[in-house]
C-alpha cells in the first residue's frame, strides 16, 4: 500500500479493493452455505452463531451514537438502531433473525442464552464493539463499510439457500429483504463521510485498516464455523452440537 | 452445574474439572505439535501467533495491577510483570519467546509488527485483556487459573518438540523452563485468592465462568491455527504464509 495521499476517488477504489480481496463472500463456508453443501445442523450452527453478531449490532451502533458530536450525525446513525431494534416487540432486524433460528428448529431461549456460541464468534463480535468504542469516530464509521459489499452476498445467500435447502423458506429469510435497501443507504452515508473526513495520509491509512479489521471480523467468524462444524471432530467443549 | 454454595475444596474441584474438559492440552493442534506431526512452517505459524498472546500478557497484568486495591495484592501481581518484561532489555518471558521465533527463522520485525497475525488470534487475545479490564477483580484473577494446568502442557510440549523436530533446540525453548516454577507459584496464589473470596453462589459461578472463558481463549487460538495452517487451503487474506 502506498503512503501517498489519495484523492477521494482513489480512497474509494482502495476500499473497494480491500473488499474484493477480503470480504467473506470469498470464504469457503459462505460458498458451501449458498451452494447447498451444508446439512441442517451446519446451517443451524451458522444461524445460532450469527445471531450474536446481529444482536450485538445495536450495541455497536449505540456505542458509536453516544460518541457522535452533532444531532445530524446522531440522527443518521439512529436509523441503524431503528432498523435493528424495530419500533415494537417482534419488529426489526434482530427479531427477524430469530425467525430464521425459529424456522431452523432452534430453541429461542437457547439461542438468546448464547450458551452454545463458539468462542471464536464471541471474540470476533466483541472485538467489533470494542473497536467502535475505542478508535477514532472516523475509524468506527469506516469499519461499517463492509456494507458496501453486502447486497451481493445477500443475493447469493438468499437465492442459493432457497434453491438448495428444503428447510429454508422466504419467511425464514425475512431478515435479508430490508437489508437490500438499508445497507446501500447506510454505506452511501458512511462512504461519503469517510471520503470527506479522511484528509491526511494517516487518516486514510486508518480508514483502510479499519475496513481490513472489519473484514477480519466477518472472515474469522466463518473460519470458526467451518473449523467447528464442517471439518470433522472439531466442535469445541461447550459449543452447540447439532442433534 | 449445581447452583448450591460450594465448599472451598469443592470449588477447587469444580475448577479442576473445567480444566480437565476444556484446557487446550486436549486440542488436536496441541497434540499434533508435540507429536511431531507439523512441518516447520506450521510451527512458525504457531510461534508467530502465540507471540501476540505472550506480548499481551504484561498489558493484561498491568490492567489488573491498576485495579488492585492493596499494596500486598499489587506486589504479588507485579511479580508477573517482572517475569514477562524482565529487568533489562533481552530478559523476561516476551524476550525469550522471541528467541523461539528467531530460532524458527522468522524475521523479528515481522513478528513484532503483528502483520501476519490471524484475526482469530488477535480477537481472542484482546478478549482476554478486555475481560480483565471490565470484569470483577475476582473474575480477572480467576481467569488466570489456566496456569493450574500449564506445567503438564509445558512438559508435553518441550519434550515432544525436542524429540520430534530437528529445528527445535533447548535454547529456542528457553521460554518454558522458568514457567515451570513461575506458573505454579502464580496459580497457587490465584487459587487461594479465589477460594477465599468467592463466598456466594453468584461469585462462585462467576469464577467458574471466568475459567471457562479463559479456556475458550486458549482453545480458540488453536482452532484458528489448526484451521488456517493444518486444514489445507484456509490461510486467510493477509495472514502469514510459510515460505
Amino acid at each position: 500500500m502506498s503512503d501517498a495521499l489519495l484523492s477521494s476517488d482513489d480512497l474509494e477504489a482502495a476500499l473497494r479493493a480491500i473488499g474484493a480481496e477480503r470480504y467473506h463472500n470469498l470464504h469457503p463456508f459462505h460458498r458451501a452455505l449458498h451452494d447447498g453443501k451444508l446439512n441442517r445442523g451446519q446451517v443451524q450452527a451458522w444461524a445460532l452463531n450469527r445471531y450474536y453478531y446481529q444482536a450485538s449490532i445495536p450495541a455497536k451502533d449505540a456505542t458509536l451514537l453516544a460518541r457522535l458530536p452533532t444531532a445530524e450525525l446522531r440522527r443518521e446513525w439512529r436509523r441503524r438502531l431503528e432498523d435493528h431494534d424495530g419500533d415494537a416487540p417482534g419488529t426489526g432486524g434482530v427479531a427477524r433473525w430469530l425467525r430464521l433460528t425459529d424456522g431452523l428448529g432452534l430453541d429461542r431461549a437457547y439461542v438468546e442464552s448464547l450458551d452454545g456460541l463458539l468462542s471464536g464468534t464471541r471474540f470476533a463480535v466483541e472485538a467489533y464493539v470494542h473497536f467502535v468504542r475505542e478508535r477514532l469516530i472516523l475509524e468506527a464509521i469506516a469499519s461499517s463499510l463492509t456494507e458496501l459489499f453486502s447486497p451481493t452476498i445477500i443475493s447469493e445467500r438468499v437465492s442459493g439457500m432457497l434453491r438448495n435447502y428444503d428447510f429454508i423458506t422466504p419467511e425464514t429469510l425475512a431478515y435479508f429483504t430490508p437489508r437490500l435497501t438499508q445497507a446501500p443507504r447506510d454505506s452511501d452515508f458512511a462512504l461519503a463521510y469517510v471520503k470527506e473526513h479522511a484528509r491526511t495520509v494517516e487518516q486514510q491509512q486508518a480508514v483502510l485498516a479499519a475496513l481490513k479489521f472489519k473484514c477480519g471480523v466477518l472472515w474469522s467468524m466463518l473460519d470458526a464455523l467451518d473449523y467447528a462444524y464442517v471439518v470433522p471432530g472439531n466442535i469445541p467443549p461447550g459449543a452447540f452440537r447439532p442433534s
